[in-house]
C-alpha cells in the first residue's frame, strides 16, 4: 500500500502501534502536543511541525513570513494545551545557492514571534537541500491543574471558535496569524475548557478529532460559522491552517465567558451524545452529516 | 552572498546574532545540545538533527537503518554532554507514492534504538515531500554536577577518542553506529572529562571546536589515530559522521581511566596552550598544522 492510500491519520495510527506508549507520557502521539512529567505541579509539553517549500509555503512568499509561520504553528500547538511555550530547536534544509540574507530573514521571522511569546531559540541544525525545509520543535510547560487536551468534551457543552475560518492559504493568513497563546492562557486560568484543539487540519477534521477523543458528537450551525473574507462554507469547513482555537465550555462557563472582555470567540454549536456524528444545520434548517474529511497531507 | 560562500559555521554565527542568548540558557547554539534550567539539581538538554535523502543517506539504504541513524545521531549529541536521553519528536516528509512498509521500517529503526536507550517517541508531524526528510528532536537530562561541554579543555589534558575514524559513509558505519551513551555515562560518573564532543563534522573540525571553545591548542599523533578498515589518514581526519566521543582528561584522570575495564577509548594526543593551533605529528616526526577544515554542509 502507498502512503497516499493510507492517508495521514492512517499513518499516525501505524506509527502509534510501532512506537507504543510509555508510563511517563500523559498524552502522546495524536494530541496537539505530547504531555510528559516535569515535576509535582507541572507537565512538560513537546511539539514539532515541519514546513516544506511548495507544500506549506511557496518560494515567492516573504522569507520572514515563512519563518513566522514555522514558529507560530508550533506556538499554536502549545496554546491548544493551555501551555506556556519555552524553548525552540530549529532544523533547516536550504540550497547552497540561497542568498544568506534570505536565510537570515527566515530566522528573524522566527525570532520575532518567539521573543513576543517568551520563547528562546536554543539550538538547531543546518543542512544542504534542494529547497527550503524548516522543522521547529518546541517545548512548553503547563500547570497540571490547567492542562486541557482534545479529549473531554461532554454532551451539552457549547463549541467555541476564536476567529474566522477558511481561505487561509490564498489569503496569506497562514503566514501572518497570531498564535492564540494569550487567549488560551486566559481560558485555562479562568474557565478550564473541557476540550481544546487548534484548527490546523480544518474545522471538520479537527472537530472530528475532538469528537473521537471524547466519544461524543456535535451539531454546528452554518449561520454561526464566520468565514474569512467572504470565502465559501466549504472552505470554512475544510481548508485548514486557520490556527484558531476550538474549545468547549459548559453552559455555566459559557455564561461567564460571554461576559468577559475582550470577548475573543464565538459559539458555533453544541456537543451531543451521538458518538462520532457531526451534524451541520444549514441556513434553511436542513441537517447534513459532515464526515471526517479535511486537509490531507498525502 | 550565497550560503555556499558563508559556510555552515558562518551561518551558525549569523543565527546566533539574530537569536541572541537568554539567561535561562546555560549553553545554547553551538554545543552538541542546548542546556537549559530544569530544577535545582538537573539541566534539560535539547538537540535536533535533520537527515535528508541524497545528503545523509541514499534512496537505496535500508529504511530501518535510515531510521536508526536519524535517532542515533541525536542520541550521540546527548551522550556528548554526559546526559540521559528522554523524549523524542519525529518530523517526517515523504513522497505520497512511498510504500507504507518503508515508512514503517524507518519508524521501527528509530524505535528500536530509542527503546534500547530508554527514549520514548512522544509525537511528531508527517508531511508530503518529493523525497524522504527526517528531523528528530530529542530531550535529555543531566545532573548539574555531571554536565560536560565542548568548552573546558586545559593545556596538559590527554585527548581520547572512543573508536576508529574515517570512511563512515561508504562503509555504512554511519547507518549502524551505536551512540556512546553508556561510555559517556561512565565517563561523567567516574571521571568528569574537562571537555567532550561527538565527532560528527570530522576529527579536525570537531577538535577545532574544542580548541576554540577552550581557548587552547592541541598536538595529535598520526600513528595514534585508528582508521576504519584501512582508510587513509585524510579520511580519518576529515570525513565526519564517525559519532565517536572525543574527550580530554587530566594526567591523573588518565591513569585512572586506563586501568578501568572495559577500556573503550585511546589517546591521540594532548591539549597545548597554543590557542587555536592544531598540530599533527606525522610518522616521520614532522609537524603539520591542520587548519579548520572538515565536512561542510554547504
Amino acid at each position: 500500500m502507498k502512503l497516499s492510500q493510507l492517508g495521514e491519520f492512517g499513518l499516525i495510527d501505524e506509527i502509534k502501534r510501532i512506537v507504543g506508549q510509555s508510563n511517563s507520557v500523559t498524552a502522546g502521539i495524536g494530541d496537539d502536543a505530547a504531555v510528559v512529567a516535569l515535576d509535582k505541579k507541572r507537565y512538560m509539553l513537546l511539539t514539532t511541525d515541519m514546513l516544506i517549500e511548495g507544500v506549506h509555503f511557496t518560494a515567492k512568499d516573504a522569507p520572514q513570513a515563512v519563518g513566522h509561520k514555522a514558529m507560530a504553528c508550533n506556538l499554536s500547538d502549545i496554546a491548544a494545551m493551555g501551555g506556556v511555550p519555552k524553548f525552540a530547536l530549529v532544523s533547516l534544509g536550504a540550497p547552497a545557492s540561497m542568498p544568506v540574507e534570505k536565510i537570515k530573514a527566515v530566522y528573524r521571522g522566527m525570532q520575532r514571534v518567539a521573543r513576543k511569546f517568551g520563547v528562546t531559540i536554543v539550538g538547531g541544525d543546518t543542512n544542504k537541500n534542494n529547497k527550503l525545509v524548516i522543522s521547529v520543535a518546541l517545548t512548553g510547560e503547563v500547570k497540571k491543574k490547567r492542562l486541557v487536551t482534545r479529549a473531554g468534551a461532554r454532551a451539552g457543552d457549547v463549541i467555541f471558535v476564536s476567529g474566522a475560518l477558511g481561505d487561509s492559504y490564498k489569503s496569506k493568513h497562514h503566514l501572518h496569524f497570531t498564535p492564540r497563546l494569550k487567549e488560551a492562557a486566559h481560558l485555562v486560568k479562568d474557565l478550564l475548557p473541557h476540550a481544546m484543539i487548534d484548527i490546523s487540519d480544518g474545522l471538520v477534521a479537527d472537530l472530528h478529532h475532538v469528537l473521537k477523543a471524547g466519544g461524543v458528537g456535535a451539531r454546528i450551525y452554518e449561520e454561526a460559522i464566520r468565514r474569512r473574507g467572504g470565502c465559501s462554507l466549504k472552505q470554512a469547513l475544510y481548508d485548514g491552517e486557520d490556527f484558531e482555537l476550538l474549545f468547549t465550555l459548559t453552559k455555566k462557563q459559557t455564561e461567564r465567558f460571554i461576559n468577559t472582555k475582550p470577548f475573543f470567540a464565538y459559539a458555533i454549536g453544541k456537543i451531543t451524545p451521538a458518538k462520532g456524528r457531526l451534524e451541520l444545520v444549514t441556513k434553511d434548517e436542513n441537517i447534513k452529516i459532515l464526515d471526517n474529511k479535511g486537509f490531507r497531507h498525502f
